[in-house]
């Protein structure tokens, strides 16, 4: 049992949630909460941790076979914790590793381009919408929020787990847009100047939705290198809607388009 | 000029920046940044507040006609702000106030009715999103996170100022509910035993959508009071989809609806 707040362990968690750099060296993050640990495939699961609140509870000891783990005092589990009300069960996950064929196994993939997100939130509800719009995989460049900050991976609420998904280097971006179309894929670019309206186009072949930064939006290079540009309907003074709301407009779309086309 | 970290000014702002209740005894609230200074309603300004450095590059000086103002040194003013990068310019605001009946002045109003939404960012991108959306107003229940909370205002991206809105007593939940009933409007919530899912019925005539808590969802009272319940489809392994994204779907789907049926 880990009961003191010097341990090497607990410092190195520690360091785990606030460094990016360090995530990335080892190939690993960090998850919380019992959901996410029973959630889990074991494989994935690197080391688990539990308080001694949460360990004494457990009914059922199974779910430790064939997993590394160790108990830590109510205490030094707090300081472990990123969040601020811990809930007993912390685990370092091996980093998933997805090629971009991953995301394009089936017929008509629907997937979801990200260019340059900054928000945490923003990324984690757009995995999670994904998810339930039934879509193949995310592609996110060189410049978006690490997908594995402890607060993406808590707004994923699972879907990090399910989701497949590729950080691009900087010199891909266009590249991959390009090798999208050569498949067949539309990339559909959610743009204040786009001719029609989202729900004037047809999503039910290969689409790529492609959402810019928050501030910003896409950039000129992206939005032009779109195949399709549509626009998002608003009334009254609004620039913009939320960038995770945008998709889920879009995928929502798309995903309505798919069942109706399918029954 | 204001120059000293003890000015009773500043003290009052720091306090109402935390403080839900003086912001509800004093009726005002705080919104940061020219954007939110430029949108404003000059009547609603009490007190507009600039640092030295944003007022020498300010170019048009007819703005402040009318208004009450103060320029407050940088130093000051970066402790005055609740952001971490402070823009320059912040103003106290008097509250809107508003009656169920604002909300319902059109002929088929599109609503949404929040129940015990607790997260801020959340509640923001609702306002934002239902004014894309068209809505015209906006139901929250007494156990809602404030809506004057500095995150909320900052993520509506000035939709406080232009989406009416009332916060019910605890005791009026379910009389408004049936209030709405009668006025001709379908109270529709999202729940996940819906019978159809939400885009196989009509949204053309008076809706208010039911949106409940980020963890529990409606409270069984409130979904039973709802004369519709709908699904939102998922794929995955999903239990819910992010309260604002659900929202966002159900309310551009009746937007979808309703530009339709005028073209």
């Amino acid at each position: 049992m880990i009961t003191s707040s010097s341990n090497s362990q607990l410092k190195y968690i520690q360091q785990l949630a606030k460094k990016a750099r360090l995530r990335r060296e080892d190939k690993v993050f960090l998850v919380e909460g019992p959901r996410m640990f029973y959630e889990a495939d074991k494989k994935q699961i690197q080391k688990a941790y539990f308080s001694q609140r949460f360990f004494e509870t457990m009914e059922d000891s199974s779910v430790l076979e064939g997993i590394s783990w160790e108990v830590v005092e109510n205490s030094v589990f707090d300081k472990m914790s990123s969040t601020m009300t811990p809930q007993g069960v912390l685990c370092v996950m091996k980093q998933p590793s997805y090629c971009l064929e991953d995301l394009l196994k089936k017929e008509a993939p629907l997937l979801v381009f990200l260019e340059n997100l900054q928000d945490p939130g923003n990324m984690g509800t757009i995995f999670r919408t994904a998810e339930g719009a039934g879509a193949d995989g995310i592609i996110m460049t060189a410049n978006c929020v690490d997908i594995y900050n402890p607060k993406t991976i808590r707004s994923t609420m699972g879907s990090i787990y399910r989701m497949p998904f590729i950080c691009l280097q900087e010199e891909e971006t266009q590249e991959v847009l390009k090798l999208l179309k050569t498949r067949g894929i539309v990339t559909c670019a959610a743009h204040l100047k786009g001719e029609n309206a989202y729900d004037q186009e047809a999503y039910t072949q290969g689409t790529a939705f492609l959402i810019g930064n928050e501030g910003n939006g896409l950039t000129d290079q992206t939005a032009e290198a779109a195949s399709l540009k549509v626009r998002i309907p608003m009334e009254g003074k609004l620039e913009s809607l939320n960038a995770s709301v945008a998709a889920s407009i879009l995928l929502y779309e798309a995903y309505r388009q798919r069942r109706n086309s399918r029954s």
